[in-house]
């Protein structure tokens, strides 16, 4: 909604942003829903269902290679050539303050009061966001990461940010490493960040599927199977427990995880 | 609503039913809920996954061989030596009145009054039941069945209802001959019922998966591949149209329909 707010002074010249993912969907129909012109740009590599979804959404998609120099670079051009305005997938205030209205949503519309919340933690955006809109109201935040790009619960521990994350892990939403404006708010608001195998992320998307019966992506799942983890029971949190589902951003065409492994 | 309302009067001896599908799997629920034992019938291939569902809900299964006559012998050797009741899956008032409710839901969720309401027939409980309640209200009654199991449309043709289908559908919520007391309700208060083919179902329910993000079985999908045929299409119906999804009872273990094709 901030978003969508602050979407009225870019009419002119339109908005821009690089991501393969939620984010350039999320830009792209704000957007269209604004008649604010939107620029993307994706990496070669992006999935035809990403490519799609931005597409119909009625963005102008400009590819580069799949490196962030190339992406920086692509990015500049598309500035240059547009005069459109930057919105950062995370890395900016009016984006985490954007993604923390999806706990005040949450608050509003959960049947009784949340004992906890917890959200994946990629960018840091929503996660910082969440901490945010949550503070001051007696709920507990907590953020979940992949173990195979957990730069995030790294540098918390080493009381650092860690600039860079070598990652390797299905959830392809939150490899990115925490940003520089994220990264002290969820050290300052965050209680913990939960560390989860992938195999945890892809029982817990599966069962999020049957049962939910939610098309979720396996960021998304990520949340959830830190609710489920040891790591989370043991700290014996009583009362509800409100899980941030990021996206189903989900390439259908290929195999479920759960098929392929 | 109203099953759950009926089912305490059966707490002492239990309730039964036969069904390898949703109403086993409500029944059991709802029966769980109001702490009513539950007895179901279900075939020997059964998919695991609704068979686990049934389970998980606390039902007693007894499986049969996958034949009519097996089920309803079953079905009496359940009763005789538990005394439950049998509770039909659709060929009956309290079960057409009960999935009526479906309808009476969506109406007073929906933001602005709805023109039309599409739902699938199978056995013809979901849609006989939203007839009835949508009798009066001026929203226009639509059924949607599949090609390879289009009894209920050849029956209203023919002016009467066919007993049995040789059924080849994708759709195995939907391949029971519509039921006795269902059919002269459907003939009277159902504008039309819409014919799709299995493709167009596949197609429908991919976009559902892809766009809603909700994980639905292909005899949900029915109803919604009927809303985008021609021949709802070329109807013309001018404002919002519900469309009732009946279930995701799939069983995510196996290829997705568009992979198979």
């Amino acid at each position: 909604m901030q978003l969508l707010k602050h979407l009225n002074q870019f009419a002119a010249s339109g908005v821009c942003t690089h991501s393969s993912g939620n984010h350039a969907g999320a830009l792209a129909l704000a957007a269209k829903e604004r008649g604010v012109k939107c620029f993307v740009v994706m990496p070669s590599n992006s999935s035809q269902v990403k490519v799609d979804a931005v597409k119909s959404y009625g963005a102008e998609i400009t590819f580069c290679e799949p490196n962030a120099p190339a992406r920086a670079t692509t990015l500049q051009n598309v500035q240059a050539r547009t005069g459109a305005t930057f919105i950062p997938p995370y890395d900016a205030v009016n984006t985490i303050l954007g993604q923390g209205t999806a706990f005040l949503e949450l608050v509003n519309q959960a049947p009784e009061p949340l004992a906890a919340v917890i959200t994946p933690v990629g960018g840091g955006g929503l996660l910082a966001g969440t901490a945010l809109a949550a503070d001051g109201t007696g709920v507990r935040v907590f953020g979940a990461e992949p173990a195979g790009a957990d730069d995030c619960a790294q540098g918390l521990k080493e009381g650092k940010r860690r600039e860079n994350v070598d990652a390797n892990t299905i959830a392809d939403g939150l490899r990115t490493p925490v940003g520089a404006l994220n990264f002290p708010i969820i050290q300052q608001k965050v209680e913990r960040v939960i560390v989860v195998s992938d195999e945890e992320i892809i029982e817990a998307m599966r069962l999020l599927w049957e049962r939910l019966k939610l098309v979720v992506e396996p960021s998304s799942a990520t949340a959830f199977a830190a609710a489920r983890s040891p790591a989370f029971q043991e700290l014996g949190v009583k009362g509800p427990i409100g899980i941030i589902l990021s996206g189903g951003n989900i390439d259908l065409s290929k195999p479920l995880p759960w098929h392929v492994a």
